[in-house]
């Protein structure tokens, strides 16, 4: 990457037109007036819009060399563009239909070129404003099975998966997850980041020796359990959405992990958003009948999810040896209570770890803010200290409601 | 890999010669006579010894591009020899003691020399003429547990073990295993090996639904499980043994995966040698007595492998998520668990599978031969369907007795 430069929009429109001049992409018509901003509001890339005199767009999105957050000082691998364009190529040969399209990749630049999806919402905006997507459980739950499963032991041979897992190893940015979700939030860390109010409830979760345990095993499973190709950062701030289009985007994180993970962060993000309601819709029947459709999106996605994988196994598993309906059930109990302790490691680690949601940090009255943050607190508790009872998807659901009633 | 060519003796001393020539090595004074040898008996590689006047010697392995047993039409990667070489630079690293020591490698011949260890005994050679030697429990404990708990995620950092998860990356020769071991002997495979006789018991195993669920965790648990970098194939023939030393050979099967794989393969080797002994030691008492000393070697080997582990766990670890005593005893419980379950399927690979070992092989008379493997494939089912009922080394340890009785 020694041809590295951070781009500015001039820049932006400069490489576009280049592309288009030497006939390398044909989304706009050469000859034409573009025009380019930033928009850029995560941590660590810069996003551009690009667009042409019809108001044709694309994006061109740039790693930096930092993570924009805390600034130059934490630098990160321009690799993360590479892991990016070939999970969204990866994925997007799966399945289609729910995955942003990469239009132009370059290596140099850290730099990829997608479709535009600025027609769409980012769920965790609409979430907060409390819209519902009747078509998001469906079609989260047909990506995560379906990257999944053709991504998997049961499906991939396995020297064939074996390269992917190399091509696929993502030491610089799983070491951020490592850090923020499983460390961090179980130790004092300067990264950490909660009032003082909630020192309490933080001190109680570190003194806790089996919380200790289950999430030291979520971890290790982290580190060592590559079952598939993972997104890696299903949060809602990484989906678009409309009322009948889904489409994933930002797997800068992915990696080969296991299935439990995505999964379980997607279901965490619903939980966070349910939880932050009583912190933004002030009427009862109307804050419960979202939060009831929160929970009914959380359900039906498991739900759908564990159908796909469970008829994959059954029906397109090419690895003989695991094949069976035993080992399927086998293999679904565990992805369910790694899902559920995932999902409680979220909520935690998105309280009192760096990394907040927007869901909660807006909610404006303090009190209320504190009190949704020991909920969340406690209920991440309660998930991962009983995931490992859960042996089917209902024992989850009746844990889920139990603990938000 | 373009200049490789398979040595012949006259071409093994003059490579050694040019070694010595251009100063790269000085296992050898200059300016004399070599004499050379091939006496690979394995399956895979030339082995040759080089000797100068005085008889010092170094051993020059190298890879074949097929399996040698099987003839040139499987064709195997070179690579193996760097995955060898690299295993035993890592693992004498840690424990210089029990490794074969590596004096050169050249990466286009596929080619490595090592230390001469022709004065020790392979010790599956030596068990079955009833030696005992007294370290080796001690001295295979020290180097699964050393080379196993510093190449685990307790002490590498992420970053370090996921670029050594890529090194030592196996796909060919794990593909070996993965057929031999778990997918051949529960199917029909031209590949499998056993006298009609033992037909009633393999459609026994292969009928058994339970079984074949307990080998499909084991398959899945070693194609996705890199703890650590494991030596791949420690059965007996993989020991160079006298009375004060053990030297590990042979590990081109190297990779990361799961603890409880070597420690279980070198298990599954001695019980297959106890077994044998009742077609090779006439005499009951002399039999028993030496049978004795295998099952002790087993209980020391495992005991203190797993003190060894527990007390690096306790006193070593890097990963403060890892640390405690807790996640300790959960680890340890599922490498035991593993690895009871490994050691059964050797027992029914080596029974039924292409690869045989001479313990069994070499009873002349066959009664007692099929008797013996009557006995090999039903303890072997048996560890296998009851691994998971094993919470401590003590239950492993009256399981086995409870079977060999």
């Amino acid at each position: 990457m020694a041809n590295y430069v951070a781009f500015d929009a001039q820049r932006a429109i400069e490489y576009v037109n280049s592309l288009i001049d030497s006939k390398q992409c044909d989304f706009f018509i050469a000859g034409q007036n573009l025009s380019a901003y930033e928009f850029g509001d995560g941590n660590l890339n810069l996003v551009f819009r690009v667009s042409d005199e019809q108001n044709n767009s694309i994006i061109l999105k740039q790693a930096l060399p930092y993570a924009r957050c805390v600034g130059e000082s934490w630098s990160l691998t321009l690799d993360r563009a590479r892991i990016e364009a070939q999970v969204l190529l990866n994925h997007g040969a799966i399945c289609t239909e729910y995955t942003a399209k990469v239009l132009h990749y370059n290596h140099d630049y850290a730099l990829t070129i997608l479709e535009d999806l600025g027609s769409l919402q980012i769920l965790r905006a609409a979430q907060n404003n409390a819209q519902q997507f009747p078509k998001l459980a469906e079609h989260v739950a047909s990506y995560l099975s379906h990257t999944g499963f053709y991504n998997s032991d049961f499906y991939l041979a396995a020297q064939h998966k074996k390269a992917l897992v190399k091509q696929f190893t993502n030491p610089e940015l799983c070491q951020i997850t490592e850090d923020l979700f499983f460390s961090d939030p179980y130790t004092e860390h300067e990264r950490n980041n909660f009032p003082v109010q909630l020192a309490p409830q933080v001190k109680a979760l570190r003194d806790n020796t089996v919380l200790k345990l289950e999430i030291a095993k979520l971890k290790a499973n982290f580190l060592s359990n590559p079952q598939t190709l993972l997104h890696g950062d299903m949060h809602s701030g990484s989906i678009f959405v409309d009322t009948n289009t889904t489409k994933m985007i930002d797997p800068e994180f992915g990696f080969f992990g296991p299935v439990g993970f995505d999964i379980g962060s997607f279901i965490g993000n619903l939980l966070l958003n349910y939880c932050a309601q009583a912190g933004h819709i002030e009427e009862f029947v109307t804050r419960r009948n979202y939060q009831t459709h929160l929970l009914s999106c959380i359900v039906e996605t498991y739900t759908l999810f564990e159908q796909h994988w469970l008829n994959f196994i059954d029906t397109k598993t090419v690895d003989a040896s695991l094949s069976s309906k035993a080992y399927a059930q086998y293999f679904m109990k565990n992805v369910l209570q790694d899902a559920i302790g995932y999902c409680g490691a979220e909520l935690i680690r998105r309280t009192i770890g760096l990394a907040h949601v927007v869901d909660i940090d807006s909610i404006a009255d303090e009190a209320t803010r504190l009190s949704v943050q020991k909920q969340i607190l406690a209920l991440g508790e309660q998930l991962i200290l009983n995931a490992h009872t859960c042996e089917t998807k209902d024992a989850f659901f009746s844990l889920l409601i139990s603990q938000l009633n």
